[in-house]
């Protein structure tokens, strides 16, 4: 595949497979949880679908859990072209929407490699997780925050050190999207959490 | 986590969470499509629930794509204990017969760190998928043939080359199970691999 939008309705199949491949190498700022080394996009997409379906008797009424776990399946493919955007990094109003939009470009162009119907079908999937206002979207993107909770605290941090991050910010950019979407889960994770915020002063 | 099984619902999701971390260290026999490393076991979970979802229309009827994607979410994680098997490399039937033994034995210990409802669940869709009798089950086997293959290709054999693979072999091995799941699939993606056998003269 050459970066051109094949003809055929196999061939595009393929294109999209094989660009969708590079997510294995883009790299998040969280690392795998024995700190080894940083995770890649793809594993960590994996990951979070086992939240999704092990979580799924925490779900609010009215979520779709099947379609929860393709919404994660698709959901950071836009990374093959946008990157990650760690979610502690310093950013701007102007990052913010530079970064949207080169989303929705990576979105026109890699779901545009699939033929027209399941692109489109794919995209409106991408789009209502990104809208985060269905029951199944809050509940995705609720589950998309918790993992890289745990594997901070299990390496000693993670992430949070490299963004000196106070316990009160992660209240705000990742517990109330937790809380939103897993409510009972929330509450433990936080008392998991606290005593390393603590012990650095970093309230 | 310490290897016991911990006490509390959600202790217990969580160390079934960061046990099943370890899959994102298990390499396999084939690269990712770039070539330029092995794949693991986590990212390549992802990455054929992708191909499930995009094959679905070509999927035979009574196949429940949800599960099919469960299947393949979960079907690997057995791995954390017991390794990969490369399909290509030489297996004694006494070697099958320890790693069968060593994947239920891993199946038993890591879908045990769940709640027992949980873990009955997830091992009843596991134990469908090891079958391959249901339509799903054989969908799902069919989607986890085909990635490697394209992934040999691009990579200008990958294990084909490290395992000295035939042409009959791959047919027998990996083409009866893709027909079986994915019956227009295989002629497509056999014409593709046939050039680079006839080229080595290894028909
Ligand atoms: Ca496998």
């Amino acid at each position: 595949f050459e970066g051109e939008v094949p003809e055929g309705d196999l061939a595009r199949r393929f294109a999209f497979w094989c660009e969708s491949d590079r997510l294995k190498s883009i790299y998040r700022a969280t690392p795998i949880a024995d700190g080894s080394r940083k995770e890649n996009t793809g594993e960590h997409s994996w990951h979070i679908m086992l939240y999704a379906l092990v979580m799924a008797d925490h779900a609010a009424p009215g979520v779709d859990i099947a379609l929860a776990i393709k919404m994660l399946l698709l959901h950071d493919i836009v990374e093959v072209d946008a990157g990650d955007t760690p979610i502690h990094g310093a950013v701007t109003p102007e990052a913010v929407k530079a970064q949207e939009e080169a989303e929705i470009k990576a979105a026109e162009r890699l779901f545009g490699l699939l033929p027209a119907d399941q692109g489109a079908m794919f995209r409106a999937i991408w789009d209502e997780f990104e809208a985060a206002e269905t029951p199944t979207a809050i509940y995705a993107k609720s589950i998309d925050r918790i993992q890289p909770v745990l594997h901070n605290l299990s390496d000693d941090g993670g992430s949070w050190r490299t963004y000196d991050v106070k316990l009160h910010q992660l209240d705000t950019r990742v517990g109330t999207k937790i809380a939103q979407g897993c409510p009972q889960l929330w509450p433990y994770i936080r008392a998991k959490c606290e005593p390393w915020f603590v012990a650095r002063g970093a309230l």
